[in-house]
């Protein structure tokens, strides 16, 4: 029968204990199912198994038909940044506990057959992009799919700092720092900041103040198509970063300025059709009700 | 010269110590701009000045070319109401201090001429209604420009409650209430209850908890079309109401389901051209930075 | 063998739907452990076992050496009523599921032979005592184990009021409400209020502002033999309710003054020698680090 | 006459910008007063007028009667950790802006006449200490007057740590760190970080988790003379700072343990006669009612 994703990749992080089980458990049952498979090379170094095709990280994803990666929500993470600008839909194995982007359980595969004839619900999760200033004329690049953090680079930790938001200003901030959201990354760390949770289907943004010295500061939820910049103050007491999905950091100099908007690239996030979006919720948060 | 406003309607609350001058000055302002005025019965008894035209308050808005309210947001509320079904635009005169709806100072009208002749800003902000059901069959419509609260209705504060939304279980909630917001509304009880402030184009809904009982509660956005639907728990201690604009009240008997979604009416509200919604933003909620 | 506790009054809730078997058990136990036993009258109608001695519930708590009461902690709160001002000391057995101040399990009633035999750990919970005007000159003294709370009293919710502590003017406040917690009670309503989590052997009270007006309200921890006063205001919108232990409640007029002190009666809790304040803090609000 | 406090030490910040006139101006009035003043090396260093008597910091409180800072909390901050250990009380003179703990205004020094009289309200303010483990066997002992708060060291933020209460144990957490405040803490960093207020007189210690992973964390109020364990875990993934007062940082290892208790020294803070504290609370919150 004809399946509609035929090439698979496959990719997990090393530095997960216990990965190689699932890891190996998935490739069996990827080629039970007759997949054309390819495993990252990192990944690939951790399994034992009769030797599959590999290929380094930087190529990985192209021209595959879905990537499942098998982790945590950070190594789902790291997949999802190979995968968008190939536009490559991922799927996510758990390590048995179910998370907000790996909704696949690693002892039951069964839904993965279904998925690979088709059955399945596809989700786009809208990125983020953030132009950081490096030296004098350039600017970096970098992309996210939970959130854009402005942090405190040193031991100094306020930060002063003003918000535009479609070229209007909105206000200053002293905080520690300010977490923007996409929907997909307010469940993470914008929701122990104290931010809403954002509906993935809404398109918006949220903007969390982290330990903000006005008390009256509160989480801003914004259209996810404005154009955010962060102007760092020229007396700055230190240097701040701005970290994307916790991954990257990049240093921020005072005087300069951020500029935060929704990225070209989106995720398409792919889950079993069983999948709930509240039950999710319900069981990652431990509401009882 | 033509005038893009020339029928106008006066209103404002008669419950507001001193609202006569204001009121009185506006009227005298707008007689001098060779304005049409209507003023809504109750506060034409208010006013000593050589009697203008009257109306009732349920025919009030009928024709009007816009609405100009006199007083707080609370008063600028129920003058949204009896505007947004006849689409009707309203502009807001404070008492000398800046509300989130009310921009123009009662003490400097002059911007009062230029939106008469045409030069303003038009936002649409959409509003809610709930079904709620009354007796066996019918049910009772009722709509908010700023929230739709569930409350206790007596002494035992606890509601027991599930949320549905888009026909999807979203989680049950004990609480002292629920607050749903809309973006207007989320500067108003919502962000006491502690809801994130919603920016005036962001099509979004929030649920703000009230008190849960369970401590992982949070605020959720949802996309401002869904359908959010509130089924009172059969073994509800009390017998709970709902809420709107903080100016009516309906009984939610246990056991039945109230619905809320986007109404069909939108409010069309006016603003001077130097209105600036982070300004009032600023000046509201003494931010400092 | 001579028992530390010999005279054991036991009460239960009859509105608790199953409460007959492990009031039976706990019965059928402590018959086998030789004690005196006293069943408070409505508790007594509930069970069908060989007809115990009956007291009514306003003489019941006189001369008993220790109170054992079943249920959760809402019946924890009617028995600590009874108890404190007989000083007798309270034991709890819970429906299942740990309480906060029922810690005993009602399918293993082994420890309670125990705390008979006088291996047990007694803790002193202080308790809150209120003066509420009631007509011309008198007033109302209604204590409270757990909050005090000043509620709005109808569909008008917004309180306002002035806040003085130890004779000096703290705060006026615009609110819902103001929830006065002990160290017990921190964990009860005002937890899910937004207020901290007080240890119970701080002797200290917690302020805890509902839903206020002004967004920098905080909740405010003062020393426990602070005197609290609250005045209402004389324009206040609404008659608020203030309520003790959820249990009571009293009208407060608008232009009166509610005093808030400790109480001269405190309650003897007490626990198994296996009771861990910080076991249940995990368990009850499901921490897991 | 007889002045209680006769030999007056005088301190500012040489960062302040514009400290130099304050400064002057208070030693010319300390002047007229006859007052024998005593100022600090780097202090002097600040100020053109005729040469006083100068001190190095580390002698700087030795046999005063009464230390005079100029400057924000944070002057009075590095001040107060002079003075403690010889018990010399401390009066803050502001920048203009009334802080929490420096009073007097710059432009009248008035009360500082009285005070030296010995009109004035003196408050014990308590310190914490924190033993950090420095190499295999020796301890690093630093002291607070605001907070002892235990931050990330780098880009990694989340730091995994026990918290053990009187050598019991508390929870676990993963978060971005701790604040550990004193009530005189409470109004500053541990306010920030949603922590509530602790009035000056409550003998207490809040701990208020910065992000934590699980969301029903909460600030707990302990007593204050508690003994606070933070056990850093074996596996954390970055080395974290302990900050004491914002001001000193020393590494904690993985797998070590830093122990927080009251210092033996307190802070004698001098207040003039006119001090409120609620009026400063008020005051600096921007609190209205």
């Amino acid at each position: 029968m004809m399946k509609t994703f035929e090439k698979i990749g496959v990719i997990g992080r090393k530095s997960i204990v216990g990965i190689e089980e699932p890891l190996t458990n998935l490739l069996n049952f990827l080629e039970k199912q007759g997949c054309d498979v390819v495993v990252e090379a990192e990944t690939a170094a951790l399994i034992k198994s009769a030797s599959p095709e590999t290929r380094e990280k930087n190529k990985f994803a192209m021209g595959l038909d879905l990537i499942i990666v098998v982790g945590g929500d950070g190594s789902f993470l790291n997949a999802a940044h190979l995968a968008a600008p190939y536009n490559v839909p991922v799927l996510g194995v758990n390590r048995g506990t179910l998370g907000f982007l790996t909704d696949i359980n690693p002892d039951n595969l069964g839904p993965i057959e279904d998925i690979l004839q088709g059955q399945y619900v596809e989700e786009q999760r809208f990125m983020l992009k953030a132009n950081v200033p490096s030296g004098n004329v350039s600017k970096e690049v970098v992309s996210a799919l939970n959130d854009v953090v402005l942090l405190p680079g040193d031991k100094t930790r306020m930060i002063k700092f003003d918000v535009h938001i479609n070229n209007k200003f909105g206000y200053s901030l002293r905080a520690d720092g300010l977490i923007i959201a996409t929907p997909t990354g307010s469940t993470a760390y914008a929701l122990s900041g104290g931010g809403p949770i954002l509906h993935p289907q809404v398109n918006a943004v949220v903007l969390v103040p982290m330990s903000p010295h006005t008390l009256s500061s509160r989480p801003i939820v914004v259209d996810g198509d404005s154009t955010i910049e962060l102007v760092i103050a020229e007396d700055n007491p230190c240097v701040p970063h701005l970290s994307c999905d916790g991954q990257q950091q990049l240093e921020v100099q005072p005087g300069t300025k951020v500029t935060i908007s929704k990225s070209s690239h989106a995720l398409r996030l792919i889950h079993s059709t069983s999948y709930s979006y509240y039950e999710t919720l319900r069981s990652k948060l431990d509401w009882k009700g």
